[in-house]
């Protein structure tokens, strides 16, 4: 009997740590189903038109169609249909690259700009009005954590 | 001079609130990615599959097509393609319902039940590695936020 470990723990740290993704998960996909359905009432538009939107908001000179995809790793092909849209619409316009007559550069109208600014106003309200329970410090601490996490995530990717 | 505030918050809350908002997609789809590439590598299957032998899984009894496809929230059409291959594979098996022609139940195979365990396991190590900066206490702090966080959300949640 005296040999026998004081404390055997009540289960594998992998069960806690695989509670904690599904939980992530189950988070993550609840804002992003709240967040599709108010683009899709209030602005007609969906979120990877958001997301394009929002990465040609950052690089007022424009971004080439490949950069576009990289950063929010879709498909050349997606990009290409939501940049056809946008530019139908007089949101977004492709533009010529000097010196390069196979590339062109997709940058924001003015007319993007502000529908876009409108967008991530209403955005920040909505995540403002989901994560209400979060006071600044508990706020915060989730942010370091969740820091913490993709830091690992950053060290521990295979190449 | 006195009648001025003694503290001004230096940013709104929905900031604070944001950026929550950014790294939690950013994590989760950082964690999701990782998933579906050690899925494809080391059992050539997908996540959408996965997710599907772990609703089959978790009602030895079977579930209706609308039942899995109302637990995973993915289309009918997708799960039709899904459960398909399965049974194909033998690793599931639609079953008559005594008394309704029209109903089929969709059971995992002993086969499937073995393909499934070896995939949750496989699944669950993943998560570990991936989450290995998380300790006992850690895991249990984030699981509580977490908790905290999905229970707003479906508070807040309008019909």
């Amino acid at each position: 009997m005296s040999r026998e470990p004081t404390r055997i723990p009540a289960e594998p740290r992998s069960g806690s740590r695989l509670r904690v993704w599904l939980r992530l998960l189950a988070a993550s996909r609840a804002i992003e189903d709240r967040l599709r359905r108010r683009f899709r009432q209030e602005f007609g538009t969906t979120l990877p038109r958001f997301d394009v939107m929002s990465a040609l908001a950052r690089r007022p000179g424009g971004l080439k169609m490949s950069e576009i995809s990289s950063q929010l790793r879709v498909s050349n092909g997606n990009v290409t249909g939501i940049v056809d849209r946008l530019t139908e619409e007089g949101v977004a316009v492709r533009v010529a690259v000097a010196g390069d007559r196979r590339a062109s550069l997709v940058r924001l109208t003015p007319k993007g700009v502000a529908a876009f600014e409108a967008q991530a106003a209403a955005h920040e309200a909505w995540v403002g009005e989901m994560l209400t329970g979060l006071d600044e410090e508990a706020a915060g601490v989730f942010i370091e954590r969740l820091d913490r996490l993709l830091e690992t995530l950053r060290e521990r990717t295979t190449p």
